[in-house]
């Protein structure tokens, strides 16, 4: 019989006082992710209903073995019928007057179905219930991240090799997937950007037809998921020679990159790191020029809290969270550069999580 | 100057009467998979309005060039603020009293944010509003699934020159999925299920370290996709050799599937397809060992309207729509079979629009 695990215990005791703060006797979580995060089950279609005894799992008969397996902490329930219906006869059974739901992940058709499915019991949001917790990652969770740094650094290794002139954007994208998964990898954090001259121009470029020449800029920004967790990085290479033009432009984002890191520590402001990149470039005259926030969080989704950006308000960094820095300068019809690393906020101060060549000299093909 | 798409011109028509239905004036558009169908925008984070006159798509500067380059049909506004200010910007320029939403792809959260923000607007769910469009494919999306369809078949063809005893389920799929991205997928349509033996009893299983053996049942549920749109495959292949048990059990999933798609045509009922492959396998006494449903629609999405099953309702099929049929027979802890293929519902009868061999006598490596 599996044995409780102390990780998922620990993540539904830090849930509880939300909870109670918000008057619900049972949150129901329904987002693949956070049923993944609170309960260790890694399947598809289930939801977890947390309260203050032993929490449930619904489930239904393809992943029964597996949650089994996957989920002690939790009693099972094999529903026959729809969720809906499952959750109500829990929800009864064990007197639930207040019920919490996430309003970020509930769809209004499901809401609409629950207050059909589910007369007489109160539902009551509970904004970023799981998301808060998310922010903050454990030992396990930093240890995922690290795995998925190793493997997308490995196949990043193995990639440069393969890297020949003539070569497309999307044959290019296609091989470094391939290299992460032979890493081990479960996928890519999310479709692999290349861009070669104008269109590494564009932050979000998907990769075309275009062919890497002798003289090309060409932007990979890539990640690899292992156990859930992704990581996120992004570099720039020359193929064969680099223009003077270039060569200031990537100086000037790698000051940036450097100037925000360097302000990535418990206390700091979220827009503060932000500041410390763009005052780089903009003092250097090319603020119109980078136009996106300057990183964002990472964790079983590619982009999750905290944002770094202009505009995101008073938050501040704290221990546990890792977040991306990728200040970039995109000179439209021509080339972009952007610099991303990971970043993970220790009890005093951060580690750069990615350990991949960034000094120019190294990134001439 | 880019020219107005008669593709997306007629999707749009044929949503405005369910609009005059519903009495909304327009219609607001989130899901991008919704978005792309309704305007050929392939990018994300942007909404579109729908009403009587030219429709409105609402991005921001990273999508503002690639916008107004696929999407002529529609008036572009590149927001500086949040997506629900831009809407309320608009709608209160068209005067627009009644505004539509799917409750399906609307957060109650996104829901909650435009009550406050659309003071004097009343928000109706119109359920199901683009995905009954979407269940008919016209004849590009016809095309689409078809390209999708050879893309696969081809990385097929490769894959089983690759297949080789000793390889794992890991390395296989990670074989497959690459072949597909050579042979032009944007990606796989879903994440690629190898599974040997008792692992292809399971029928979601992830590809683990399993290796393939001599004697081995090698089951592959595959597909690309191609310009959006995806296909969905599966085959069993058997390592060497093939145990009677196994060979009967092929034969009986082949004859199941024969005979749900022999019913396949305009006016069927979507349960008698079920019926007609559940018939078969429950009369030679493994209905306890098929317990999903023969299939499900494709298209932009790998699971979308209609469901072939047995609780489906009352529903019949109709010319445009494309499904899968895939029966299975699942021995716990041993071996599992499940042949898939998709189907086109034409003006008479169908079409199987995949090709790959599934006699018995070709699946024996």
């Amino acid at each position: 019989m599996p044995i409780s695990d102390p990780i998922i215990a620990d993540r539904v005791r830090r849930l509880r006082p939300e909870l109670r703060r918000r008057k619900v006797q049972a949150l129901l979580v329904t987002d693949p992710l956070d049923v993944g995060y609170l309960s260790g089950f890694k399947g598809e279609d289930s939801w977890l209903l947390v309260g203050s005894g032993k929490g449930w799992l619904l489930t239904d008969f393809r992943y029964a073995e597996q949650a089994e397996a996957e989920c002690p902490d939790f009693a099972l329930v094999v529903r026959r019928a729809g969720l809906v219906e499952a959750l109500a006869s829990i929800v009864r059974r064990k007197g639930v007057k207040r019920l919490g739901f996430d309003p970020d992940t509930t769809m209004v058709s499901l809401l609409s179905r629950m207050r059909k499915g589910l007369k007489g019991v109160r539902l009551a949001p509970v904004p970023r219930a799981l998301s808060s917790l998310r922010v903050h990652k454990d030992a396990s969770e930093q240890e995922a991240i690290r795995r998925a740094v190793r493997v997308a650094e490995e196949a990043w290794a193995v990639f440069r090799e393969i890297v020949a002139l003539g070569m497309t954007e999307q044959e290019l994208a296609a091989e470094l997937d391939h290299q992460m998964r032979l890493a081990g990898a479960e996928g890519s954090s999310f479709p692999t950007i290349v861009g070669i001259d104008a269109s590494a121009a564009k932050p979000h470029a998907r990769p075309g037809r275009k062919r890497l020449r002798h003289g090309s800029v060409l932007l990979v920004d890539f990640g690899a998921k292992v156990g859930g967790y992704v990581c996120d990085l992004t570099r720039v290479l020359f193929a064969g020679r680099i223009s003077s033009h270039a060569r200031r432009i990537y100086s000037l984002v790698h000051k940036a990159q450097a100037a925000a890191i360097a302000c990535v520590k418990p206390g700091a402001a979220l827009a503060e790191v932000d500041a410390a990149a763009r005052r780089v470039i903009t003092e250097a005259g090319f603020g119109e020029q980078f136009q996106h926030g300057t990183g964002h969080g990472i964790g079983r989704q590619v982009h999750e809290a905290p944002a770094l950006g202009p505009r995101v308000g008073k938050g501040l960094l704290e221990p546990g969270m890792v977040v991306t820095v990728e200040p970039g300068i995109y000179l439209r019809g021509r080339f972009g550069i952007r610099i991303e690393d990971d970043v993970l906020v220790t009890a005093t101060g951060h580690e750069v999580l990615t350990h991949v060549e960034k000094d120019l000299g190294a990134m001439i093909l």
